[in-house]
């Protein structure tokens, strides 16, 4: 990869100007077609390589740690299990296959097949998550949120400086982006009110987060060094964290969020690797898709500003993740 | 059932006085021995009725809903997710199969076959579980943690009053009672301490809880009426809610309990069905085997102290849970 800094890379595969998939980022997702059962593929350009069509027809051959099965599934969990080695090995495979000069898939019989439409394409939840933990980890956010909820002039609690901060969210209502979000009902109470009300929510805010991705299992009382979390961290994938900020505002004393969180939470459908993010590799250029089309200049704002944050993506790895079987952490990035 | 209050049922298996296991319970959990695979049963007496014997021998053949491999699994869920109508329908047939003057077990060449010694099996989580919420059930508990963590004065909050209290515990670390739980390393900061230390947590508890499963699906969005809550209710496990006080106290402001309890949770393995705490049903006499042998006696207290509590269920059921694959609710006992 270091060469990439040399020479930049350039692929046989037509690259849209200003496209989030270049060669570089080539991210792992999960999807079907009208043709096609769900599978594991990597984006490029407007392309979906369909790693199933390269495992049938010999592309990985060199790596006997891949059952036949592997890329046929409705989830990356069986993949991601196989641990960083393999998977890794499978993205440089591909990123050499897409190169300019290479002819093995390019001039190909099989490359009309292994390269499906994007467009055509109906994206996935990419893993099944069996937990899910947000963190607090920008200093803004918890800062803000202190001031809303709490004492403006404490807003930052004597902990935040001293431990990730973090709470389990409800796994089963994480939700490919564009699924729809039902509006919650609950209860609330504004300071006006001398019973609390039931009834829809009246005011529903997001949270941008940037979610990674762990499925190298722990046995339960194991411990993970920080030294060895980039062995355990698959990849990244946007996170709304949907929040009824009345409900969350009622309920959330001493028990933490709840309710006002977990009626939906979406996440973009194709997972960054780690490796993609390394800095040899920090000519990828990421264009967000905003999950929600009525407040992308908001989100667009929050992402611009968040670029320092997530250039050094290791200081956030680096907080520990507590053990986990298929787990996705997520912290939501500075808004201000 | 209901003749049951009239005439006591009784059964040809032979059931050790003091037993929790009487024709009146027959809870379902899943096992294995050395000779059989993880499969599901429902323990009478020293006894596990094997019900994939029972099934491969055509003693639910009435029952068309029943996949052929249904009882050949690791868990209970693909069971449980058939509903109400069809498990209440399988542990019926399996109290009549068990009665006394009924021949067709009793007498059947496959008897030795179908009841296993319960000595000899191995007990494993009886579900795969997707999400786990604890809720803040009792007025004593909350008003003892309260004033424990924050302000004797006002140690319950307003909200108690008003909406179930809860949050998201961590569903990968529920553990079969019996399985060893590590002491927790995390930071704590006594009122003594200028900075937080990290170290094996010097506070362990515990907290006996009540916990509930529920595995008949739900959409995103769609809501549970109280009065539907129990066609969703599939039956009880206790929980024991391991809690490392110095590591809690330090972390849990603003959102909630986090390492400092999902270092590991343990549940009994057998699942008593709701249907078998239907008034008519209230003959079962339990017994409580306490998930922490040195504890026993503050154990049994407590579970005592709580008849009131258990002996009313469906209030406690009527409390809303949130959305739900599969889900574990639990809700401490009151320990005073």
């Amino acid at each position: 990869m270091t060469k990439s800094t040399i020479n930049p890379l350039t692929s046989w595969v037509e690259i849209p100007k200003n496209s989030d998939f270049t060669i570089y980022n080539l991210p792992f997702g999960v999807f079907k077609n009208k043709r096609l059962s769900p599978r594991i593929g990597i984006a490029i350009g407007d392309k979906i390589v369909d790693l199933a069509v390269l495992h049938d027809t010999g592309f990985f051959s060199d790596l006997s740690q891949l059952p036949a099965d592997i890329f046929l599934r409705d989830s990356l969990n069986a993949f991601i299990a196989l641990g960083k080695p393999v998977t890794r090995r499978v993205r440089e495979k591909v990123q050499e296959l897409l190169l300019a000069d290479n002819e093995a898939l390019r001039d190909h019989q099989i490359r009309g097949k292994a390269m499906v439409n994007r467009k055509e394409a109906t994206m996935l939840l990419p893993v099944r998550i069996q937990d899910y933990t947000d963190f607090y980890s920008s200093i803004e956010h918890a800062t803000n949120v202190g001031a809303m909820f709490r004492d403006p002039e404490n807003a930052l609690l004597p902990n935040w400086r001293h431990l990730p901060v973090g709470y389990h969210g409800r796994a089963s209502s994480i939700v490919p982006s564009g699924t729809a979000i039902h509006r919650p009902k609950g209860q609330y109470k504004d300071p006006s009110m001398e019973n609390p009300e039931f009834g829809p929510s009246r005011r529903m805010d997001f949270e941008l987060e940037l979610a990674f991705i762990t499925g190298k299992a722990t046995k339960l009382g194991d411990s993970i060094s920080t030294a060895e979390a980039e062995e355990h961290i698959f990849g990244f994938v946007l996170f709304n964290d949907w929040s009824a900020r009345d409900i969350q505002a009622w309920e959330y004393v001493p028990l933490g969020p709840f309710l006002g969180k977990n009626f939906g939470s979406s996440i973009s459908p194709w997972v960054v690797t780690l490796e993609a993010l390394e800095p040899s590799a920090w000519q990828v250029r990421f264009r967000i898709h905003p999950f929600c089309p009525t407040c992308s200049v908001r989100l667009l704002m929050a992402l611009t500003s968040s670029w320092k944050f997530i250039s050094n993506p290791r200081m956030l790895l680096r907080r520990r993740c507590a053990p986990l079987i298929l787990n996705t952490c997520t912290g939501t990035l500075p808004s201000s």
